[in-house]
């Protein structure tokens, strides 16, 4: 989590499922982040989701260009039609440029 | 989720906790979600904490000047202070400004 973040883009997902087809979801997600990772730009992703449903993903890319290739990209758009068939309640996605990152650890 | 949040900043949290105080930890985290949202500027938060124990806590502001007067805030910097001794084993803060967002929901 410590890489410096400065003129990245974050793309901001925040989501809840359905309560249909864990199974596919969980592929389609393990899939769709694998896939992620091989695009131009690509420069990570955090993911988490909570007990009350709410799902952040954040993924972060090099630049407005690469990160507007990974919604093009047409694997990734034929899963999201899945998603709002069958797995998504609801979701948001933000878009924003970083000014700056700063981490800390217990040493 | 649905609020045009073009031109505002997302401060983003990425933590992971320790075993120790799970009480305190509670408390402080309800007192600050409070006292953020009396905070001038203040647009908004989510925030979740998955399985795996990465929490993601995004907070929005209307601009860089309440994000900073929020960062500024007495007590939130003495809790910060707490975060760091008792509570986290890491985190990292990400300063985002919005470029566009857009929101789904199953009809």
């Amino acid at each position: 989590m410590h890489d410096d973040r400065t003129g990245q883009i974050a793309v901001i997902f925040l989501s809840h499922r359905t309560d249909a087809d864990d199974a596919g979801y969980g592929e389609a997600a393990e899939a769709m982040g694998k896939l992620a990772s091989r695009q131009p730009g690509y420069r990570g992703i955090d993911s988490t989701r909570g007990p009350d449903g709410l799902g952040i993903t954040i993924s972060y890319w090099m630049d407005e260009e690469s990160a507007l290739a990974w919604r093009a990209n047409p694997e990734h758009s034929a899963i999201r039609n899945t998603g709002r068939e069958i797995w998504y309640e609801n979701y948001e996605v933000i878009v924003a440029r970083i000014a700056r990152n700063y981490a800390w650890a217990r040493s």
